[in-house]
């Protein structure tokens, strides 16, 4: 997706040791007619896989996986990093590397959202190793929901988390895709 | 707002301690399209305020305010409740309370994207005690920020909050306003 990518290219900046930082439309500050043409544009590559809900992880996947709930015509469930009063004590969980936080959190989800009926699309911010997918993975399995798809803003290729999810078979399908970010610098694959 | 109310008062649950759960539709769970709503409601009242900027506070302030972000066509800040690597070193920050937690947090947004010259729009999910808007409030005034409105989905009357951001003197708005949480019941003021 040309406009993603441009705005990496522009906006973007490789901080070193693989972290891109894009808080100026996408982790901190969002740019909501970006993430709105993101949604659009997962909505039209998942329109057939059946979803009815989405699957996110808080906090940065919650932008673009709203606008493909929009566009779908679905709701999203967020998995949450901590639990709050009102979410009841049993719950689905699992851990999940924090790439920006250098360590591993628990993330989790209420068994009020994800039921073994649903038929869930996971977007979320990056795919970079994967782990984070999997976790969302693992937590609807966990629910026994069917998972159609995964969606990423931004995936890292050079972190070959495709492969990682290679296995569940489903389409994967990312908006810009980073080759390297060797030397200081944002390469993108070729479209 | 009807459709809000309506929401509120079918699937919202009453946990008692004037804690409202609403993880079906905002919280946890997320209807895109109600959000949706919200924003075009929220661009009607706040269109003439000349913001170019939204700020919330993560987590649950972010899908209000990026619909609401996509409506005025301005950009999102929300605020973060812990550093990420990608943040610089010189930061706003405050505390505010966290109702669900039950402890004060630390929120903090970056000087990258609250600038001397924005004027903004604060968007969250509830207005209680006012203490969380407050925080936000003195976030983008650190940044000398002009703040022109202030924007809920839903405000519990019977916490005062409001009297809490009559100094401010700009206009408040919430989409649905709870007189009572007595007795297990969810009570609406009259529109």
């Amino acid at each position: 997706m040309l406009l993603l990518e441009q705005r990496i290219a522009t906006e973007g900046k490789n901080l070193g040791d693989g972290i891109l930082k894009v808080d100026s439309f996408i982790n901190h500050q969002v740019d909501a007619g970006l993430m709105m043409a993101c949604g659009v544009e997962f909505g039209n590559f998942f329109a057939n896989t059946g979803a009815n809900k989405i699957l996110t992880c808080e906090i940065s996947g919650i932008a673009p996986a709203l606008m493909t709930g929009w566009q779908l015509k679905v709701p999203i469930v967020y998995a949450r990093k901590t639990k709050p009063v009102t979410m009841p004590d049993i719950v689905f969980m699992t851990t999940a590397p924090s790439h920006t936080k250098r360590r591993d959190v628990e993330i989790m989800a209420s068994p009020e959202y994800l039921r073994p009926d649903d038929t869930v699309l996971i977007i979320d911010d990056f795919l970079a190793t994967g782990m984070t997918i999997l976790a969302l993975v693992r937590i609807a399995h966990a629910a026994g929901c069917k998972v159609v798809g995964i969606g990423t803003l931004v995936e890292k290729t050079f972190e070959h988390g495709r492969d990682a999810l290679l296995h569940l078979n489903i389409p994967v399908h990312a908006l810009a895709r980073i080759k390297s970010m060797a030397n200081g610098k944002i390469e993108f694959e070729p479209n």
